[in-house]
């Protein structure tokens, strides 16, 4: 047992913060100002220095991307996530990209891969993940109502699909659709995921969604669509037909390690900012910082910290040696633990601020209502504590 | 002791349930293209059938208004509170104009009564309470920085403030601003209240401030504002030079009774909201409804809500038969109990719409974040808590 | 809606404080060498006096006892809760005599309440309710295994017990013991009650359960018991046969009231001691008093007190004037919310007196153990609670 | 990074496993019976058992014991933590010998490790450490009233002291007393540490000391000590005067991992007892194991056990590798999570026994009684979370 990161680690960690303490904090007063649906417009900018520093699509393992392990890139995307609007884009690093490449680069063909993850890799292209559905509780897959289905040399697909994150962003060319291709086929491969490009008719994106009060059109907002007779060749089907389930289960494990560590990097910011503001702010006659009540809040925050950073880094630690199955306890807890943790932090942070901090002058309200929704996406938490409990009962069951 | 409602109150609930059942849910639909500073469409006609209701500024007791005690209007700012973006404003019930005609019923001159005080009876103007500022802490009052300064036959106010609620309407006419006019005095006399019409010259509204992403402009919003060497006849000033943090506490007593009644409203609507959707929705083959955690929630409510709900009656009771002084621990209670109540039961309404929970088609994220607002305004929780823990503790000190 | 006591309470209340101070509060450190099962040794003395002082089976409506209400005894319940090992008891109010008491007033035959109602009206003897049972979830009573079998002019009854409370007092004459006498028969008819002595042949008690630590020997512990073939007449049943959840359901509601305005008593002593240690040490240099994470602990204590007391005032106000059946949501309400509040504000008590705090020279752990206990007898909170949950999600089922 | 436990600490962690199997759980229903201050019968024979299996002060780098790093030690605390009155003191690795024998080792002179360290690390005699004192803030060294006064060739020591766990025990045979050598030295240096045999004229032990009703006789109980003119000989003194506030702090490091990871071990076996229950009960016709409620209980259990024992092993591993003063917030961080953990854990593994989870057949409410002391045991949290934040905020002090 080893607590410290590697070297390789180290390096990249270095090089990053200096990335961020030089062009990333600085950029995002610019945000301000930011309205519709484009992206911010100092994002090519870091990203074309992102690439030059060599901080590079490093979520993605193998020949495609920087090649780093779960545990390897976790500490970075940590550091991202302090500046999640600018950060994770600025590195090719930012969901649903991340998923969506993955997925291309291990189950796509070679010419969906020539199509949209060369320029989804290069960063010139963004795409969307269209699973979760407005009609049914989408934790639960066997609910999914959207159609494929084969017609000829085609599928034809029909759905509505809600809080598609970056599907408002104009540059965001192609969809993967979750849908079912055989809704009397055995509970977990009734599903199957196909590529759908922005432009194929009867695609309607009916608008955007709100978190919060929040458009988030700076990370692409959140889009409602519908599919109408959505016709595209059998050949964008990923997979086989039946995959989709299985392939949604590969995309989940580095997805929730990716959030959850951006989360611990949320949580880091919104500490700094109450550190900062407890220093700096002298209310009857003491500063906040020599309050208890503060100074709890500090303490607790610190302490949430260090416990929810180290099981995020001992799942991705686990999928790096015993595969996303034998990390699947971990990989749960991760997703209770860490977005719970983050909003209770944040929360207090905004405290601290008084009536600054509900408003545009921090980033605290946008990272919590971020942090908040968390607790929602890839099912709510009592749907992964649930699932847990019942792991945890079998060991019992099993001795009976 | 006695729980019932007197006949009066009875009444009162009857017509002003039938009033949203017929009118204002019916039209809160209209809310959701709403933009802009203006207030809703809808709600000039709302307010038309209010009066001929006969429930027009029910929270006024005395010959302005209609003549309830804080214990029998404080259930109809209840029902209001199911909601909140039309149905206070519809009945002229609306913060902050309660709180300021309050204070023009009581400490305005005849002529200040005149010209503000009657229009806003009226409903035919808005008005906004300039008192918290960017650079302080203020829930301190002795931190304020806005100066009024007696030049000649005027007074001349330098300042900034900010969360000025209400004031990016346009039709918010009048302004009562809090500032110091002589810094030097004792603690509690160095404030005054003075009336600023919206068209001084040199009153600069700078910007609406959002709360989490919400501009908030169906309810006139939050400005930021300059005071630049604003210009205003003596006359202007409410009561004597030094009564400003006098008034203000008389202002704040029944002002928290109406904002935690309402509290109690919005926490009753997402209650409900909560059981009809876990009604509707059957995840993994069972009602959400028959969720063990669900239930929880709900229980956990329905308990939340009786307490909280009796502790504020009881402060309006109190401050009806002791006055604000004699209720002064309950007011303070409620501050602190009513925001923390409703914004935990609205999280849990959130949680169990699942993606929809966060976005524009229920009322709940908005709740929310005024909920949330509520637990800074008028001095954060922390604030409050200490002052009572004080009084708690002094009871044992003077036995000593 | 008033919500100030009646004369007849506030006269009640006066002397009853006067006796808590002038007597009761004295001969608590008595308590410290109690060892075994006999009552304080200080007992009768302090009954003696409760009696001359008019303050006499308080509990009792009707011509058995004072005659007060529900809420007119609320207030006297919540007294005695400052000193719960001697104060019911010193006043004849003691659980479970109460609620034995109370079923022998109202359901049990002429000969039942001359042999057994007289002694205990007098304070002469103690009972015991034997219902808990070890080896079933005793809150669902269909799981009651004891057996009441008719046998001529005899009912023979085979079972086992536990946790019956004052049962392990020598001076305990009489149990009520529920058992089925037609676990064939519908679901809440199964049940009977019947009284049984102490002395009869084949009711064994097995042994003291201790709660924590503690034996409670002051309260006549709580025992394990065998009922092996224990044959007692016909005429010992109470009521009808069948009737025994009925009578069991009729016993909880004013049962509930006097355990929850105990419970307030016992909160309001944790905070009064809590206080008095807050201004009497002085660690590192400022007193606890002074400590900003103790003011919470103290202004969250009185909040949570206030809100939880009216609740319970409500709830007894209700079985005064719509019975037990119109209040079945209060009471369930309290249930859930009075244990935990006062368990909260306890530990927060025992806190501030560091390694004091839980051990012998306070009160508070053994309060605490009592409040803890609460919160699993008569069926632990989860239970109420999804109760309380299928009444409220009804409200909108109904509606459909 | 590495998550994995090494070969050593796998191969004791497989043989404590067997012993605990085999001879511990085994050997628990013996303490039922257990009364007064003696060990329990079946110690010796289990010491005899674990010497012989190599378990044996594990607890001890360097040549006098095992030779195990913290880390490697920690995971067999956490064993031993399962069955806390029994494992650690058949192991030679209980409270609060360890920390007494870590203190002889590192600064007792060559003739005091003779006499005391020697028949300690043999288990033939127990040991306590009198620190805690009933008229101050423990927590604040400077506070401590004892005095160790230099007369002629010897020490007088003067005092009063309390909670000194284990004192009850007759076979204590030794004392480390903190006391002043100089009450008029700077902060950090008036304190010392000295010995003091148990039949020591002047030496009262004057009673036990109880936690929530235990007195904990199997683990030697909590005693109160008068020291009355207690007279030494000089060369008792441990180390030099005015060390002893520095020999405190040098055994609180290892002390926390200790008590920390037992801790995680009791949360376990909280956990494990919980999950049976879960399966064994069906109140309403639905197991225990099958309610939402329980299943989020034993979730959050799973979780927050996850987090905190990463955190103690990184404390561990932070002291092997930095020493205490680089691990100095992470033992802070896990003082102040690990008891309050723990003690969650328990309360719900209580609450799933119903009225059984709070008496004497099942360890679980002694195990909460004893992980609600630790909440105090060194400094109540709160203490450490002010120093914590201090640290916190110092690394935005230092930079402005």
């Amino acid at each position: 047992m080893e607590f410290g990161f590697d070297a390789k680690t180290e390096d990249y960690r270095k090089r990053l913060l200096s990335f961020m303490d030089e062009h990333v904090f600085a950029a995002e007063p610019t945000l301000a100002t930011h309205s519709g649906w484009e992206p911010p417009a100092v994002l090519p900018e870091l990203q074309e220095k992102a690439r030059a520093a060599g901080l590079w699509n490093l979520f993605l393992p193998g020949e495609h991307g920087a090649g780093l392990t779960n545990l390897q890139y976790a500490p970075l995307a940590e550091i991202t996530g302090r500046s999640p609007s600018l950060a994770p884009a600025a590195l090719n690093c930012a969901a649903p990209d991340t998923g969506n490449m993955e997925v291309l680069a291990e189950f796509g063909s070679p010419s969906q891969q020539q199509e949209w993850l060369t320029p989804l890799l290069e960063g010139k292209i963004r795409s969307a993940f269209a699973m979760t559905e407005p009609g049914v509780a989408s934790s639960d897959a066997t609910n999914i109502g959207t159609r494929i289905e084969r017609d000829g040399s085609d599928y034809v697909i029909n759905g509505h699909k809600f809080y598609i994150s970056g599907a408002m962003n104009p540059n965001c060319k192609i969809f993967i659709v979750m849908g079912k291709t055989d809704p009397s086929a055995a509970r977990h491969v009734q599903q199957s995921m196909i590529l759908v490009p922005r432009d194929t008719p009867g695609l309607q994106i009916k608008r955007g969604m709100t978190v919060f009060g929040y458009t988030d059109g700076d990370h692409g907002g959140h889009a409602e669509i519908i599919f109408d007779n959505v016709r595209v060749p059998a050949a964008n089907l990923i997979g086989e037909e039946g995959s989709g389930f299985a392939i949604s289960q590969a995309r989940l494990g580095p997805g929730r390690i990716h959030h959850c560590m951006r989360l611990i990097g949320m949580a880091e910011r919104a500490l700094e900012l109450m550190c900062t503001r407890a220093l700096a702010r002298t209310p009857f006659g003491k500063p906040l910082a020599e309050q208890g009540v503060v100074q709890d809040w500090i303490a607790e925050s610190r302490v949430r910290i260090e416990q929810t950073r180290l099981l995020v880094l001992k799942a991705a630690w686990l999928m790096d040696t015993v595969g996303n199955k034998g990390a699947h306890t971990e990989i749960q807890a991760i997703k209770i633990a860490a977005p719970s943790t983050t909003q209770w932090i944040i929360d207090k942070a905004i405290q601290s601020y008084g009536a600054a901090g509900v408003g545009q002058d921090t980033p605290l309200p946008s990272l919590w209502a971020h942090a908040r929704t968390l607790r929602l996406a890839d099912g709510p938490d009592e749907v992964h504590k649930r699932s847990l409990a019942r792991r945890e009962l079998n060991r019992y069951r099993s001795d009976s």
